[in-house]
């Protein structure tokens, strides 16, 4: 079988579509909030209802049972967050949860697909914006079907990074946050952003509209299908360490190319966060 | 005379549209880069072309000398920034040249109209989103023609807070800046964002995006259009001592309410900067 997985990406951009559309109208009408872990983290009924929509949607095409899944609110529920070989389908239905409650205009769809416990492809589905973004292992990436790339900037002064603030409030996290970033600002590089959402932030170094993105205590849904797209686009992802870049580490940097991705290294304060694959499920 | 600036204000509207494209186009094609003050103030040949576009476009429709004219780029080079009791139009070619030069998404054409030093209008076109901003005084702010307001949130736990690392990379300023920041963030608020226009950043604040944004360092064709545009969508502006705004100041806080903004200015380490209007002319 020579390509195997073509369908099951297609399937993927039209899941990602539908779920975008339906985060858009719940956007539109009134939003209840439940909190989870912190006042920060957010989630809302969308979240959950949209995610059961994916899986559904995933199982009724590849049958029960053959595929495994990975979904941000699942595992908020107790479900494991183990990368086997299996064919594996690793799914954030709203990725800037914050951005969505207060209709900040970055809110993403994320889906990505591993099997042998390596990513096939990505499909991030900016809604608001209307932009599909999409990568599939040496295929290329794109957006709205235009090929996308990388930037070609190598001088880190000419650089724009994005990062962000993440929802842990922690004085001793929030302090080498805001330190990583001050160092960086004042390499100097052109500026910062902070878009809210890091599916979208990697597809920022995707188009090429900023150098880097990096982040500590993401999780993998998050950034599964954003790394089949920045990497197709050319870039480069890496552990903010320096080491390979390692999916359930919850650690990440990816950047047009390694020149300008050891260079922020150098500048990142690291802090602990426990990896999304040995989280004790809740219950 | 009922209502002597309605036709100045619909053909502002105009204007920022037809600049709005120009800049779009621009963006399309290869970016010649000059550098302005440093490598994190960018100009461009678009700057300068779009604002010379305007100012032509103004003066044909109303007559040279009747009306007076603060541009960007038209202060720096040389002329004054001073308003006084005549009609007078400040203008912002392209606000986030930053963002243009890197094809980050938001970009704005920023057009206000003053008369005895009281801002009557307000247009922002953010021209990459194709959304258009407009407010009048006491008739209302709109984006894309629907009518806008700013956000109900009275708990500052529940706001997000949009603010910029400006272009200044002076150490004791830099601190300042990201002091400022992390101790809004560990109110805690649900978070930062930074979209690298001011323009934009205030539009986002008038749709209830976010509660407010604060910059020290800003000049008045930044923020005069959006002065307007968040006073009409229900918001206030405040200097960041919580004294009364000042449009020459180059400090601003604006927010959805009154207890948002003085929260947050408890937060904020102000630093010196020069007026916009006793700037010496650079020659």
């Amino acid at each position: 079988m020579a390509d195997p997985w073509q369908s099951a990406y297609d399937f993927a951009v039209e899941v990602a579509r539908m779920a975008g559309e339906e985060v858009r109208k719940a956007g539109e009408s009134e939003i209840k909030v439940q909190t989870k872990s912190s006042a920060v983290d957010l989630v809302t009924k969308t979240d959950e209802r949209v995610e059961r929509i994916i899986i559904g949607s995933l199982k009724k095409k590849f049958g029960e049972g053959t595929h495994c899944f990975i979904g941000e609110e699942s595992v908020a529920n107790g479900q494991a967050c183990i990368l086997t070989d299996k064919p594996t389908w690793i799914i954030d239905p709203v990725d800037g949860t914050t951005n969505f409650v207060h209709g900040f205009p970055f809110v993403a769809v994320s889906i990505a697909f591993a099997v042998n416990k390596e990513l096939e492809f990505g499909v991030v589905y900016s809604c608001l914006e209307d932009k599909m973004y999409k990568a599939r292992r040496d295929k290329g990436a794109f957006c709205n079907d235009e090929p996308i790339q990388v930037s070609d900037v190598e001088e880190i002064k000419k650089s724009i990074i994005i990062s962000e603030h993440g929802t842990d409030r922690r004085q001793e996290v929030v302090s080498k946050i805001f330190s990583s970033m001050q160092r960086i600002l004042c390499i100097p590089v052109h500026g910062l952003r902070g878009s809210g959402t890091a599916a979208t932030n990697m597809c920022l170094v995707a188009t090429g509209a900023v150098e880097a993105f990096f982040e500590i205590g993401i999780h993998c849904w998050d950034i599964a299908a954003g790394a089949v797209i920045v990497k197709e686009a050319g870039g480069v992802l890496l552990d903010v360490s320096g080491g390979p870049f390692d999916l359930m580490s919850r650690r990440m940097i990816c950047a047009n190319n390694k020149t300008i991705a050891e260079r922020i290294i150098k500048e990142i304060e690291i802090f602990e966060v426990t990896r999304d694959d040995t989280q004790q499920p809740k219950k």
